[in-house]
């Protein structure tokens, strides 16, 4: 932990598939037995409000315009950042998020072709400045997360090849970016050799 | 109405209890007997995905943070203006629109003393730059207001005296600076004197 007496805000991100859920638990389990206090929680969906958008987001039938997806993903950050993240932050715990302003640039930005210098400014607005004290990214190819996501996809899973390829190799652009903050790991590899390079990031951090 | 085939988007403004709902019907009604197509439509909960908006933005029991709010409003503005707005107007009809972008800016912007400049650009993106063609502006005492709405009032409404002072303030505010667009008519006066006010200003755009 840093010298000091707040916690740590580690966000986790990546295509689905490419295992962050599987490792976050790892991560947390790991991380308990070092006795640090936990909060796992993820975007969208990490806090009531928060749970209704997810639904909208993820699962709405019908019709849903680029724009008013981007909003309400900042909704959720808006909200979730304030009522979650910052106060267990602020009282000491390491907060493992599933997902969070980079999944806005990767999707909405790469994957929907829309303007990234603007969501970078609008994901600003969401968290008043709030980043990830650390990130890491699963790089997983793309047959892989396919394979692992299986059949029943969710309204983002259903876009097509061309739109997960725009993701994915938007979030390396994105670590590029921001060498600092983003760490990129392998995850085709084997769950555990996927952990015990996870592990030694953490380790460095904590 | 305009020299081509389009139709018209009117929004209509003002605080809570100010007349507008009333003023929309009689009018709606005045439109239909001349012939118009007519579609009455609100912000928010013009469209299925705003509805969901609208429940949680107007009765949400917990926390709401002013952020998420704004970003509510914006998504829900996205969704019904590509859906609901831009496509009625484009097959010739007029739109009269309960509450638009000039809400976000009386009520997060002068009402929660936002930053207006930046709420105006948000309202840029969620609209794609679509503005109404005209827009109405309901003034009407605080007092008056008040008893209007009686007791059963939502989350907006249950913010006290001195925030929704700063909003009736910023419709006047807003009204000077779009003197083009933005036409205040006195809502103090009897429903008959407001509606004969209100035909005089459509009469000159139809």
């Amino acid at each position: 932990m840093k010298n000091n007496k707040k916690g740590l805000f580690i966000s986790f991100e990546g295509i689905d598939g490419c295992g962050k859920t599987t490792q976050i638990e790892l991560l947390k389990k790991y991380l308990i037995e070092k006795n640090y206090e936990i909060i796992v929680t993820l975007e969208p969906g990490g806090c009531d409000i928060g749970k209704k958008l997810r639904e909208i987001l993820l699962f709405n039938k019908g019709f849903v315009s680029d724009v008013a997806e981007m909003f309400l993903y900042l909704a959720d950050r808006a909200q979730h950042i304030e009522e979650i993240v910052e106060k267990n932050v602020n009282e000491g715990r390491i907060v493992l998020c599933d997902r969070c302003i980079d999944s806005t640039v990767a999707y909405q930005g790469y994957g929907r072709k829309g303007n990234i210098e603007q969501i970078n400014i609008l994901n600003d607005i969401a968290t008043k400045g709030i980043k990830p004290d650390l990130t890491i990214i699963f790089d997983v190819d793309l047959e892989t997360a396919q394979e692992r996501v299986g059949n029943t996809k969710d309204r983002m899973e259903k876009e097509g090849f061309e739109f997960h390829k725009r993701v994915k190799e938007g979030y390396l652009e994105i670590a590029k970016k921001y060498p600092d903050r983003i760490k990129v790991i392998n995850s085709n590899q084997k769950i555990d050799k996927v952990f015990s390079d996870l592990k030694e990031i953490i380790d460095k951090v904590i």
